[in-house]
């Protein structure tokens, strides 16, 4: 069972792509075969990389693709498209090919992320969607995986449906973060879908439709037993909550033989609260419960209560993760990078810009991940044109393609192609990994990359370089087309 | 047609909404009937007032709540859960009445926007799907109204779907931005499923894809000659882009006397940009050319290039109003107010916080908004008991619920309430009003509101104050339950 089971969205599309399709189909160049990249400018919140997801749902959506006879009505009606291409649409599908890097690898800027080669309306018409799905998981992934890391070790938990821009936001966010390294979510519908595990207890409510905080306690204990994690802060946590916990504790879990617990803390010093908790549980013989925290946070915040001493064992982050508050834009682009001619020859095609940032890399391309050998670990990105080959043993030169003196030559390296083929003329050859499969990559892969790419402020910019071949034929173009 | 027809939401929960529904069936708490209230702290961006939206969505949730034996059967296999609450689930459906603010009317802080009364269990399980969906609303709409404003009469239209947070924030996105103002979407299905107009003509990849840019935007006029914007930037607007397309409106568009058309820029210099192709436009002889910007806009950017003498007929606004970049969090809550007992006695309940703000305001309630008759203006929101009883001709005394010693009369005022009744036992008694009409309501009460409330910085703090009765409750209760 999938989400998109349930609701097609080939009509989720920018209007201009159905413009552009069916000038395409007027203007003869219906079959021109066209190569289109995603990739991304800048890692959010100044990271030094950014976490790859969304590919998942990217697959069935093309899988899925197709109009409906309500959906060519609707078109219709707008009184702008011409029959023919509404005829086109009737039986139309995807049948390009689509190479992508795997979902839960860390990626840098400028890199393809996402290489679309298909007929030139195929490829218009997903531009919306695949960005969508790519910048929104990435969005979350990413985040998500700075807060585990600030975490250090302990359990992070995603709770923010309830913020979450839409119901997609929270059910996909909840997938994302579990790639990001969250361990749960409390999103059940996320558990369902996508076997994300989901988790919760009580919230306030629970507390205050007792007569006494002791009574709520008590009565969830007994319900629950192997389940009671205690909200401990709807009246006063550290004279009222933990006191009543503790009871509970004794008098239901206690006669039982059972030492999994937990308190949970939502609002307050939690620095403070955490650890007089702490020691408080510690003295009643409740050494074994946990103590989890929420309320607003994020790497930062994490990483400044931890400083202060914090007794943390699971930190549930809300809003501040489903949204990515602190940046919650990837920007994540779809250019056309090449064309290709009736008689095969591929055809590069550049975006100029005023603003230099905003150029494209030109032409269809492999990208590779060099890893020392020695140390294994990452040690830059390296875009080709799509025919050039690397001899592994050879020593490899790269340079900085703004600053081109800065060259460094790599002799004890693998090399790795980063992404891999999903569709092979519209047919999906892609064995798709689980999620908890996507998961443990992504943790493998960050743990190539040097702690300097790692760190929140200030990180080493990875490199990202192109081959001498491509930057040839990108300095030709901004040379020819720059007016 | 709606979104909701075609995925059912219900496990759309926290999981702790499900624990604390088996909880509350073995503690015999089933049937009590429970007060919760939704509002907000804070207006996002530090505004001096939000728009209410979501409610349509909300009610197709509710009048579509059931747990299928799929869902049920999944319950079953987290071994939680006791087979009594997967047997009650079986015909689990809402009962309860639902008060609401009609979308489109401008919101303030602590004010209840949406009442529900039902059973513990049914009022628990809703809480996540309705923050979520007015939260995220509510969000866009308060942004897109800001950028409306700041547009100063111009057209606003919606671009954002790539870069919204998964495909909900896209599609709802644009459909609760066009209730805070915005004319239009780029976002075919939101066209389709609640009639938000949408539309757009061409990308870069358009102009890429033929041998020189003229014969790019020739064909299109081509094809498209009643829907010609040209897209400008993709190499040189100045010396490329609008010479070209001032000669294909000539060739094509001229002879066949039309005369609506348009230009669009995304990137670059906006003002200066726009100013100096204004120019070049009228002196061609295309007065009645449009100018249409994009690039990262918001209410600020909108503000400073009108102040530098943009020339713009259009915006296009994309990522910085659907995902509300600049505060994307809408921090509406759910919390208990009352319960009542088994002889119909309504008995409030507050949420007591170390942190004042976070302190509710307790009971079942009633909030009316109190208009100056001479000038038609809001004056201030009035939320009281909801037994209590205000007589219009008699003078109303107003008190600021912090400062007391604050006090105001008024005696020439309007007064009306503001949540409608949307839901009675279950049935929906609500006339949803069409999506143009929110639009028009919203417009209107905006209209209402001061100029003070209004402006960006610093507005004025809109009076939302209790009535003593209330007041006098809620002291009480916070003298009694503060530990």
């Amino acid at each position: 069972m999938d989400i998109t089971d349930k609701l097609n969205m080939t009509m989720l599309c920018d209007f201009y792509e159905l413009t552009m399709g069916n000038g395409y189909l007027e203007a003869g160049l219906k079959d021109r075969i066209t190569y289109f990249d995603i990739f991304f400018r800048d890692v959010p919140d100044h990271g030094g990389y950014a976490i790859c997801a969304g590919l998942e749902r990217i697959i069935a959506y093309i899988q899925d693709l197709h109009f409906s006879e309500e959906d060519i009505e609707y078109l219709r009606s707008k009184d702008l498209f011409s029959e023919r291409f509404l005829d086109y649409l009737r039986d139309f599908k995807f049948t390009g090919d689509v190479w992508a890097i795997p979902e839960g690898t860390p990626i840098f800027p400028r890199e393809p992320i996402i290489t679309v080669r298909a007929p030139a309306i195929q490829a218009q018409l997903v531009e919306t969607f695949l960005l969508l799905i790519f910048n929104h998981q990435s969005l979350v992934a990413t985040k998500t995986n700075r807060i585990v890391r600030a975490a250090e070790g302990r359990v992070v938990l995603e709770f923010g449906s309830r913020r979450a821009q839409g119901t997609d936001a929270a059910i996909s966010g909840a997938r994302a973060a579990y790639i990001g390294g969250c361990a749960g979510t409390a999103c059940t519908i996320s558990d369902q879908l996508f076997g994300v595990p989901a988790g919760g207890t009580m919230a306030h409510a629970w507390v205050q439709m007792f007569d006494s905080e002791y009574e709520a306690f008590k009565t969830y204990c007994e319900v629950f037993p192997t389940n009671a994690t205690l909200l401990v802060d709807t009246y006063n946590t550290l004279k009222s909550g933990v006191p009543n916990a503790i009871k509970a504790f004794n008098e239901v879990l206690r006669p039982k033989g059972i030492t999994k617990c937990a308190i949970r803390l939502d609002s307050g010093d939690i620095a403070y609260l955490t650890r007089e908790a702490r020691q408080m549980l510690d003295e009643a013989g409740w050494e074994s419960c946990k103590i989890s925290a929420s309320n607003s946070l994020d790497e930062y915040i994490i990483q400044d209560i931890l400083r202060q001493g914090a007794k943390v064992d699971l930190f549930g982050v809300g809003e501040r993760m489903i949204t990515s508050k602190s940046d919650p834009v990837f920007g994540g682009v779809y250019k056309l990078a090449a064309i290709e001619k009736e008689d095969g020859t591929i055809v590069p095609k550049i975006k100029i810009s005023e603003n230099v940032g905003k150029i494209t890399n030109p032409h269809f391309k492999k990208v590779y991940r060099i890893f020392d050998k020695a140390t294994g670990k990452a040690e830059a990105d390296y875009i080709t044109v799509w025919d050039e080959v690397i001899e592994e043993g050879q020593p490899l030169e790269l340079f900085d393609p703004d600053a081109t003196w800065k060259r460094r030559t790599y002799t004890d390296y693998t090399i790795k192609p980063l992404q891999e083929k999903i569709f092979e003329h519209g047919q999906l050859v892609y064995q798709q990994p689980t999620l908890p499969e996507i998961q443990k990559y992504c943790r493998e892969q960050i743990d190539t990359l040097w702690d300097e790419v790692k760190r929140f402020e200030n990180p080493h910019n990875y490199y990202v370089d192109l081959s001498q071949k491509l930057w040839d034929i990108k300095q030709d173009l901004l040379r020819k087309n720059y007016r």
